[in-house]
Order: C-alpha cells, then sequence, then structure tokens
C-alpha cells in the first residue's frame, strides 16, 4: 500500500492539467494524440491513486525509450492469432500501454461471447501500472487479470543470481456500492524505487527488503541496490512470480528475464510481454449478488478491528480509490524532482 | 517447499500399497470404488511428494468428514450452468477432490476447444492438495490453474479478526525434458500444522509465521495457535488470498472466510468452492517452442550458483519431483503418528 511522505517541497497540481502537459510532451516526440492521452492518463491515475512510483515521474524515462533505436511512438497492436477465447496480440514495438489497452478491449470484447477470454502479448515495453488495464474490466462487470514481464532483480530461492524479475500482478473485481477491489502487486517485498529513496536518505532499509550480491540478506541500502530484491514469502513469492512471468512471455514469444535486459541497460525495445485476462461474472453468476457479495466482504474488512499499531484495516486497493478521491479534490502532490523532471523534458523538446 | 526431518521411528510404506490400504478405508466408508480409489491417490501422492501435510495423514480427519450429517460418500458433482468457456459445478456435497477432478476433465475438454476455459465449483469441500489437478492440465500440454477457499486463520493486514482464509492457488505448467513447472502455496507465511509440530517440541517458530490473538508478531507457538497466521509480503499477500477466494467462492455461490465456518467446528458441509482453469499451451504458441524455453528456465535456475547457506536452487515443484522419485523407489518415510491414525480408523471400520 502505497504511503508516500508529503514534503514541504511538494506542490498540488490538477490532475486535468497534469494530464494535458504529459500528453503535449508524449505528442512532441511523435505518438498520436489518442496514444500520447492514454499514456497521459496511466501515468496521471497512478500519481492520483497515490502511487507515485508509476506516476509522471516516469516520464523522462520514456520520452527517452520513444527514439528511433527504441520504442515506436506509432506502433500499432494487432491481432497475430485469434482461436476461440484466446488472441495472441503483437504489440509492434509500441508503449506497453497502448497494448494493454488494445488487448484487454479485445479480450473483453470475447468474453461477451465466451464467458472468460485471455490473450498474451508480445513485440511489447514497459506498461506502467497494471491496475489501469484490470479496471477496465471491473468497469464492465468483469474480472480483469493483467500481468507482466519485467527485468531481472530478484534470484531464485537460496540462489544469488539475478535471473528472475518481480512480474507484477493486478487483478481487479467489480463491487456494487463499494470501491472495486484491485489488487497490483509485484512479488517482491519491495522495489528498487523504494529502496533508491532510503540510499538518498542514507537510512537502513527493512529486513526482508534485500539481499546483498552474494545472496545474504542486508538492511544496506547501497549493498541492497547492488544486489537482489527479496521475493514474498521465500520461495512463495519467487514461485509466483515465475509463473507470472511464464504467462507474460513464453505464452506469446516474449523475452523472459535475463532475455530480456538488465536493470543498467535496460530492456531490449519490442521484446517485452503481457498477459492480459478477463471473466465476465454473469457467466458464472448473477451480477447483483456477486456484487453484493463483494460490497459485504469490503465492508467486513473495512469495520474488522485493528491490530496495535494500525488505525484501520483496507480492502485491496480501497486506499488507492480514498486516495483518489482525495487528491482528485485537492491536487496531486508532487514532490519537486518530479516537477523538475517534466520541465526539462519540456525544454529539451522546445 | 517441504522438508521434513525422518525420524528414527518413520516407517518406509509402498506407494501402491498405501494407496490400496487408503482406497479400501473410504470403501469402507460408502464411497465407490472410483471415488475411494481417487481420494487415496490424491493422498499419497502428496505424500509421494513430500507434503505430508496433506497426505494420508488426513485419513482420519476425513473419515470422519464422511458421515451421514457431514460429506456426501456418495456425492456427484454436475454442470449447473455452461456458457461459451465457461461451466458452475455442483459439487452435490462430495469430498473436493471428487469435485476437482470432475471439474478440471471438463475444464480441459472445454479448452481443447475454445483455448481456455474457467469453472466455479460450488457444494462442495475439502479438496487436499491442489497440484494434482493443477497437474492433469500439464499432462495434456495445458497450464493448469487452481484455487479454493479455505477456513478464516488470517485477519486483514493491519487487523486482528479471524476473517480471511489462506487460500491456495496451484499452478501446473507443462515442460519437455524437464519436471513440469509447479506451484502449490497458500497466501500464509506458514500453517497451523508446522505451528503445530514447534508446539509439541515446545520450540519457538520463526519471526514472520504467526500473530498472537491481539495482531501482535509472536514466535510463541502457543500464542499463535490461539492467533493469526502471518500473510507471505504483508498486504501483497492478504490481497492475493482475497482474490483467489472470492475467484474459488463468489463467482459459484460458495461460502467465503466466515460463511465457511471456523478452525474449532470446522467447515459447513458442502459449503466449500473452488476455481478451476486450464489454458492450452497451443492456442497460444508452438507446444514444443513453450516447453523448450520452460525447459531453459527450470535448467538456468538449477544451474545457478547458491546463496550462503543452501546448496542449489530449485524451480517450482522441482525437489518435490525429485522426492517423488526416491520414495516411488524407496518407500515413503510415514510417522509413527501417521501409521496409528491409519491403524485406528481400520480398527474403528471394521
Amino acid at each position: 500500500m502505497p504511503g508516500y511522505p508529503i514534503a514541504a517541497s511538494d506542490r498540488l497540481v490538477q490532475p486535468a492539467q497534469l494530464q494535458q502537459r504529459v500528453r503535449g510532451l508524449f505528442e512532441r516526440r511523435g505518438m498520436g494524440p489518442d496514444d500520447a492521452g492514454l499514456l497521459a492518463d496511466t501515468l496521471v491515475s497512478a500519481d492520483v491513486r497515490g502511487i507515485h512510483s508509476h506516476g509522471v515521474l516516469r516520464v523522462p524515462d520514456y520520452l527517452k525509450k520513444l527514439t528511433s533505436q527504441g520504442v515506436n511512438p506509432r506502433g500499432r497492436p494487432r491481432v497475430v492469432k485469434d482461436s476461440g477465447a484466446v488472441v495472441v496480440v503483437d504489440a509492434d514495438n509500441a508503449m506497453g500501454q497502448v497494448a494493454c489497452q488494445f488487448t484487454m478491449r479485445r479480450v473483453m470484447d470475447r468474453a461477451d461471447q465466451t464467458g472468460i477470454a485471455a490473450a498474451a502479448v508480445r513485440g511489447s515495453n514497459h506498461c506502467g501500472a497494471l491496475f489501469y488495464f484490470a479496471e477496465m474490466a471491473a468497469r464492465e462487470d468483469k474480472i480483469g487479470i493483467v500481468a507482466t514481464n519485467a527485468l531481472p532483480t530478484m534470484a531464485p530461492w537460496g540462489g544469488r543470481a539475478k535471473i528472475l524479475g518481480i512480474n507484477p500482478l493486478a487483478v481487479a473485481m467489480p463491487a456494487g456500492e463499494e470501491p472495486p477491489v484491485i489488487l497490483d502487486a509485484a512479488f517482491s517485498a519491495s522495489s528498487h524505487g523504494k529502496i533508491r529513496v532510503f540510499h538518498q536518505k542514507a537510512a537502513p532499509i527493512p529486513e526482508g527488503w534485500a539481499f546483498d550480491a552474494a545472496g545474504r540478506p542486508t538492511t544496506d541500502a547501497a549493498q541492497a541496490l547492488d544486489g537482489l530484491l527479496q521475493p514474498i514469502g521465500e520461495y512463495k513469492g519467487v514461485g509466483l512470480a515465475i509463473v507470472s512471468g511464464i504467462l507474460s512471455s513464453m505464452l506469446s514469444g516474449a523475452a523472459f528475464g535475463t532475455e530480456l535486459g538488465n536493470m543498467v541497460d535496460g530492456p531490449e525495445p519490442g521484446a517485452d510481454g503481457q498477459f492480459v485476462m478477463a471473466l465476465r461474472v454473469a457467466a458464472f453468476v448473477e451480477v447483483e449478488e456477486f456484487k453484493r457479495r463483494v460490497d459485504g466482504l469490503v465492508r467486513q474488512i473495512r469495520t474488522s478491528p485493528a491490530a496495535p499499531g494500525f488505525e484501520r484495516c483496507y480492502a485491496p486497493g480501497e486506499l488507492e480509490y480514498l486516495t483518489e478521491r482525495k487528491y482528485r479534490a485537492e491536487g496531486i502532490p508532487l514532490n519537486a524532482e518530479t516537477l523538475r523532471g517534466l520541465d526539462l523534458a519540456e525544454r529539451e523538446l522546445v
């Protein structure tokens, strides 16, 4: 669950303004207006939910990717295989967001006929926060499931070779009066981004977050950045990451783990893959009954007593939903570094 | 990964003999020969892979369930809804193993036509180790995914009310020359069974396994048994358990969490639910290409260097596969308590 501190140097930015500004940057980099608008919307949607690690902080990096040697700003995903309730998509080296939106739309349409449908995507790139695409399904009374490949930052359990990604998974489930249940999580205990923040502050990282380069647990942020992310639940998290990664890459011919690249040189453009699935609730049970029960669970969690040191419990995605309500009303607090990144990008693109 | 110590009092038992003996017990309890054989096979298959927590240790408990007030030994699962690539199954209060085998068979057949197919099961009961049903799919060049509901033993993250199950998930993926990739894991760091073993030995449990009844982390096994299981990865494991549980119960009308019962009184007979899915690899990519890549990953993991304190790395399911090879050749080491349970059950059933 996100919980970034709000610093005195943070500035409040209106989501609509931010979206427009970022969209303009991507358009100037050669993207069509719709794709630029989508990419901007996915980033701002992450910021608005408090998930700043996947917000407009990424703009400078994305602009760097969108060059003639890199990601194709005009890439057009297309279905290359279609059988029954399954499609395979070639993303044409577009940004992963463009590929994921295209693919989730097709998978949802197919699930309208078949109840469940799935797609594997190849020729793709970084796709940002996954919840955005899973939530598309929840808005149509479907369960959305999206997984992606990631650059290798973990070792197999008991190992020290950086050969596995943290390959995140997002699931969104429609509720009735309550916010949808939305899980969006990588299978590591933490992330490089969070460890970098501790490193900048010269603070030790919590136990359980990282191993050093030799595979030993460490709380030293510098050694952690040089080393490995720890999985959640030891071999369980590793296994989940492997499964998520195989679905996201080997069902379409996308790159897996070390085939994708490394954290120093970044990913091979167009080598990434995703897995996208939608289940139409009405194919299983009455939609109203399902939503009533999800509502009941969300309320049961919300009203359940807190443990010492906690204020209350949240259903998956509830804290982000509350953050979104607040930030949409009051503006998104963005830190100085993120704003400087946007300013610099703007100047470079003139 | 399992790693039960082999005690001097353990006795080696031949898998075929054990299967026959356990099958006989279930037949005498009123099950038909096929269902009794399946139930015995699932339990022995767990023991043979070293997963004794889900092996024949469960026989006395299962026999107790199979009474006139409990699980129906003659329950016949049937499809109650069928649309496109989705079916809903009513298990008719049969053992969950009978329901899961029935359902996976149907889902695999459907996936032969549609590429992917899924089912939600209601009216079910405890289904044992999930890998058994996921592996059915892998043997037919499909990816098998199975999830189940479980009795509530966890709290929401930051809470102390026992309202969530550890709702395990199994995924099996076909390989070529290597053993299939098989993940079978609950979303708790440990299990009640393991904590009970520490309690019997009056030993402290590892950190990260449990909370006491007030929701505070504890290493005291007695307090842990009175308290809560800890999820893997804090809120991530809780979220995964919630998602797995919703798929397993709310898509079919089965009970979720506290609706299912509690650990003291056990589950409501016929209230349990499962989620079963199969993806035909050939609907996505060439099967041989997929298997070649899975083989490559298994070998990359196996040959990757070990961290201090570890001997080597294993792909998911590889250690269990090696255990199976050993136990099939040499016999399964069963402890005195498990054997006594079988002896007692035999005497009671005469």
